[in-house]
């Protein structure tokens, strides 16, 4: 970049500062990175490095890293060259997932480096109010055992069942009681001075799985959280798909236009129908299954056939290269060959099917991504453009 | 845009022509531009605008205007000054629908403004040459009737059914004759000095009636080709979905899945199944329906479920905005209030239902658009980010 001639000097500030910061973040371990470097990086002069390293080093984000033994100094100078480094440890980002039966809290500095999880149990029926304390002491938990200060926290992503609208409000969740119109984001953001982003559970998890998952590379992905009633989220070209209201991938609700079993009825092998978020009752019968017995064979066979339908409709509206299919813990595995065999039938153009390779941190690692995401256009944007 | 220091001279101009012609082509009819008002829309120097608008005259997508009686001319000259507007006339472009049974082309000038039409029908039994003779022919029959030589052609969209690969080869098409595998593009750039591109036809006709029909104004779009196996083109944030492999929106292939009844036999009266391509059988049995016929209105409601279980499957995955019914001429009015109801009933967030506002022309009309935005982003790129 060269010399910007006229505009808005502290706007120019600001952008060079980002160039220096994103060169620095750049460069792995130590060694850490020269004025000269620094000059050769970037195309600024050595005056303007100088200066914008300088109050870098004022608002934390660059340290001088000590001289080394046994590197060789500037030979004009006659001593060791000053090196600087990104201070990672300068912010942290939190990602927090709500679920039916667990709230998670995960932290990580500013390059995403794992620094600490947290998890406190729900029960299902509790109400919101209850399962916000709950969020609100694993976040606690996590920030104490760390050592990390609340005010160290640039962003926190939030993953959570329901359509979540923009202003982080949940429209629609038949999954937590007292959810549906809860101003999520609102409530959280009281405990946090640094921005609160709220996501959809599947969302955030097709955002961990292209992170740090199954879907490593790979930019056209549906993720596939498994349940009674599924739900997906969708990355198209590598960023998702939210769609209009936020409701993209709620797919669940096909069933509902087929006068045909409810899914709590699907995988009952009592005639009774399960509760729609009993885990173990749902491995119970997967577990049977595995084992032979009869009547849960029939109840696992409609299930993954409920499943392959819901998963064809999504793989032909989207057509992605990837299906990754998450959530439940247990019984998964059963459910892969089925689905190949399925949407290589059916499907024109079958995708690959994986399972997720994040399991039940998915969605708090997709929240983490989330709070990173925004952290990084906050330090690194230039101009309104997000760099990555 | 200023003076552009240092680069390619050449491509310098390049820029500078496309701004200039930009700008032109932004006036409606005449009046049309001076040097004085393109150096105030541009930002650049006389001398410059002056040696540009040379240029494009000699290339022919500029002329000068004629004086007009009664405008006042340059105080300084004491004569008219000279105006100039953007030929739209310079250039053409192609839009080519191929169906089972018509295929049609419209050709239009270099602003989109409609410059003639010509169809000939076609068998659905006909072998891939015959039907491609027949494409041909249309062609040859605009062309001569509207007098535009075919040099005059900048691109040639064309909307076909089937899979598209990006190379212009069909895919996979199970409605045409001979049609998978084969090189569409390269079999009709032999007519051709210009580029061709092939597109899916439920595509095409979701980005003609973003420019000119039921969906004017809307970006997040799923047109649904109904027929009785239905197709869809999407529209995310104004810009065609195609999926990885070119194969999203074939809903049709999810009725494989449910061993239910093939699409052939759904509109079926008689127990035999319908020829899938037959429209006039089809309109005979909703022309039956709304008669008051016991089978046809049996036929009739069970092909509207299938449309309603299809196009759901869609709007759960994609979440659009608005849902354009189009493809068969006769019939559709009566699916539309089925459709709405049913999707309200069982969407989270239902979008809105319209018909196709451009009916049997909407394939063709979109095949021309995607030839006038690749004219356009040769005509008016500036460094590779088109402009419209």
């Amino acid at each position: 970049m060269g010399r910007l001639t006229g505009g808005d000097p502290s706007l120019l500030r600001r952008i060079n500062s980002s160039v220096v910061l994103r060169a620095l973040r750049g460069t792995a371990e130590p060694p850490a990175l020269t004025f000269t470097d620094l000059v050769h990086d970037t195309g600024l002069s050595r005056p303007t490095v100088e200066g914008v390293v300088d109050g870098l080093i004022e608002t934390g984000l660059v340290a001088e890293t000590p001289p080394e033994a046994g590197v060789p100094g500037d030979p004009r100078r006659g001593r060791p060259a000053r090196r600087f480094r990104f201070r990672a440890e300068a912010g942290h980002v939190l990602g927090v997932e709500i679920g039916a039966h667990r709230t998670a809290a995960v932290l990580a500095d500013l390059t995403g480096r794992d620094a600490g999880t947290a998890t406190r149990d729900v029960g299902e029926t509790d109400c919101a109010d209850v399962r916000l304390e709950q969020v609100r002491g694993a976040i606690g938990d996590v920030l104490r055992r760390s050592g990390v200060p609340r005010d160290s926290l640039r962003a926190v992503g939030v993953g959570s069942p329901g359509i979540v609208r923009a202003d982080g409000t949940v429209g629609l969740s038949t999954a937590l009681p007292g959810w549906t119109g809860l101003p999520l984001a609102d409530r959280l953001r009281r405990s946090f001075r640094c921005p609160v982003l709220v996501e959809n559970d599947a969302n955030a998890a097709a955002l961990a799985e292209h992170w740090k998952g199954a879907a490593v590379g790979t930019d056209d992905v549906v993720f596939v959280l498994a349940g009674l009633s599924p739900g997906a989220g969708s990355l198209i070209g590598g960023r998702l798909h939210r769609g209009f209201n936020g409701a993209a991938g709620e797919i669940g609700a096909l069933h509902l236009l087929g006068r045909e079993a409810r899914p709590e009825n699907l995988l009952s092998t009592t005639g009774e129908p399960l509760p729609p978020l009993d885990e173990p009752a749902v491995a119970r019968v997967f577990a049977l299954a595995r084992h032979g017995d009869a009547r849960a064979t029939e109840a696992v066979d409609r299930y993954v056939r409920r499943l392959v339908h819901d998963v064809a409709a999504l793989v032909l509206a989207l057509d992605p290269e990837l299906v990754v299919v998450g959530g439940w813990a247990s019984g998964l595995d059963g459910v892969l060959e089925p689905l190949r065999r399925e949407l290589e039938r059916h499907c024109l153009r079958p995708p690959r099917v994986e399972l997720s390779s994040l399991g039940a941190t998915a969605v708090a690692v997709g929240a983490l991504r989330l709070a990173l995401d925004h952290t990084e256009e906050q330090l690194f944007a230039v101009e309104g453009a997000a760099a990555r």
